[in-house]
């Protein structure tokens, strides 16, 4: 430490969900930005005990109605001068609505402002994983609508499916992905996060981001990068990911003269997709990821042999005993970055952005 | 960085209010101990827009019920495994004692499974300051009848008036003050903040806290340090120095061989007030927040500066100029922690305890 934080005075909205234990939602989210440097307004869209992974969870859902009155109480205090906005999991269409019109809100006062680089939204449109929706149905197309006013989205593989409508099976269909997402809601940066199709040059046990800042014509500029897959089941990734793309979008962007005043932080069309500020800033993420993951899964190890015995001595029986090893597996798998933030700040690992 | 966080794995929980925007309760707890590695559960007990100091806010309380809730989803699926809890606001006298039934129940089961040292509470009185009350009358009592399960307390000069019964005026007062929390409530560990007693070799413009660790006779062991007055008007501090005792009363327990174990940590009668953990963590919580602050207070005159201009130029007039320059300088006066994390860490300046 001691060199400061890499971005300047940033403040960030950060709508997700709240756990007391554990680290998804906000819970992750606004201590990996605040540890970055950035001043970070949470608003919580649940307080639950624990994330739901574990199956098991008691606390409430806060409605549509008190997320618009916390709003409210922002504005009405000159709270609401955010740089950033960063939106996560919100339970239900009406909640979900309410998050939409306070990204819609903060975007047109930034117009109306004429400063229309100095609100930039970032979408992670949290519905499912791996063919499952785990939101209501209703939630979809609520999303769909939102993505126009959004400046960057973070979909998984099955999320990028329902918003594109193209089924993703290789890479001519995700790139089909991510041109209608371009072309038919003018999002202007897309990351397709944990991308697992097998190719050629990519070896096995690996996984890939794909991204693309699209150009002035809505065309593609496509990047991959590929990381090594970690034998460990994880919850809060994608939570975590969002939030360190936050601010190393915003110091990429912040390092190349100019950019911070164009509209959604668009490049140039002469600017390559590896040198774009999205590809540097996904780099930068992964590389932070990876270690802190990496650390998490070796401390795991040791933790779950205890679970192991733990559960072996204990008086449960049959159902019981696996239900007790799958909360204290779940209670291992919490990521640990409190204790690694030097993988935030400087990680030694780095990976390159390829052409897709 | 990465020479690692100071204090082994270090589970807390933590019980106090939460703020969309800004920086007290547990918006600043939860924070301030995360970066310095420890795994805090952060249960909330209100989502307040901003802190109440603004004179405006939306948001709600979060029942007795719920908090109760909350603590049973940990419990069921083994996430009560707490070293510590810090307990700071909470709403109301029934939610008071949700909390202190928390605590007790944590207490309890440390106890049964013989590990005295194994849990440890840090209760922040909340009740008032300078002589106004800012909770129910009926809070008070509820606090006099928890102190008794705390290990360490951190009320302000007010507060320790209201628990001790005793009215602090000078040196002595203050000296029978603590000796009424050790001998009335056996209440091991005492911190009491801000206090602005005027002395003869304390200088002007300066404060001090006053610390003591009793004897196994509950007689008490006392120490102060004296530190400059900043002049600026912050929120948040109390909450910042409760958490930040929290790590470094862990730090310093557990660099004296055999202490963590003994119960509330107390150490044994031989060691002098100056050597004692309580007064170790203080010196070096007192030189993070004096950075901290000096440096918020630097940037609020820029901020103030700026907000004087708004408002002469805005098209509010009378009270409406006098109410907005009170929200601008509000949130001008915000600390500044997340900017500033090396001051955490390793603060440069150095404060050191003398005797009392």
């Amino acid at each position: 430490m001691g060199d400061g934080p890499p971005v300047p005075d940033t403040r960030v909205l950060a709508v997700a969900s709240h756990v007391v234990s554990g680290y998804v939602g906000n819970k992750i989210a606004v201590f990996s930005m605040q540890s970055l440097g950035c001043d970070v307004a949470a608003l919580n869209t649940v307080q639950f005990s624990n994330h739901t992974g574990y199956r098991q969870w008691t606390g409430t859902r806060v409605s549509a109605q008190e997320i618009t009155d916390l709003y409210r109480g922002l504005q009405q205090s000159y709270l609401d001068d955010f740089d950033m906005m960063l939106s996560g999991y919100v339970p239900g269409a009406q909640a979900l609505e309410a998050v939409g019109q306070i990204a819609q809100d903060l975007k047109a006062k930034a117009a109306r402002a004429e400063q229309p680089g100095s609100f930039f939204w970032v979408l992670d449109p949290v519905m499912g994983d791996n063919g499952n929706l785990y939101v209501a149905q209703d939630v979809v197309p609520v999303y769909k609508g939102l993505i126009a006013h959004a400046d960057l989205i973070l979909p998984n593989q099955f999320e990028a499916e329902l918003l594109s409508e193209v089924k993703i099976i290789d890479m001519p269909s995700l790139t089909r992905a991510i041109e209608a997402l371009h072309s038919r809601y003018g999002i202007p940066h897309v990351v397709i996060t944990s991308v697992s199709l097998t190719h050629p040059d990519q070896p096995t046990k690996s996984l890939s981001v794909v991204g693309s800042t699209m150009t002035s014509a809505r065309q593609t500029r496509a990047f991959k990068i590929v990381f090594p897959a970690i034998d460990c089941y994880f919850s809060g990734t994608g939570d975590m990911f969002a939030a360190l793309m936050v601010v190393r979008m915003r110091e990429a962007v912040w390092n190349t003269p100019g950019l911070a005043e164009r509209a959604s932080w668009l490049s140039e069309d002469g600017v390559d997709a590896l040198e774009l500020p999205l590809a540097k800033a996904a780099e930068k993420v992964l590389a932070s990821m990876h270690e802190v993951l990496t650390k998490t899964c070796q401390a795991m190890d040791v933790k779950m042999e205890r679970a192991q015995a733990e559960v072996v001595r204990g008086e449960e029986e049959g159902e019981g005993k696996e239900k007790k090893l799958h909360l204290l597996k779940s209670k291992a798998a919490e990521l640990r970055l409190v204790r690694h933030l030097d993988s935030l700040r400087a990680p030694t690992i780095e990976f390159r952005a390829t052409k897709f």
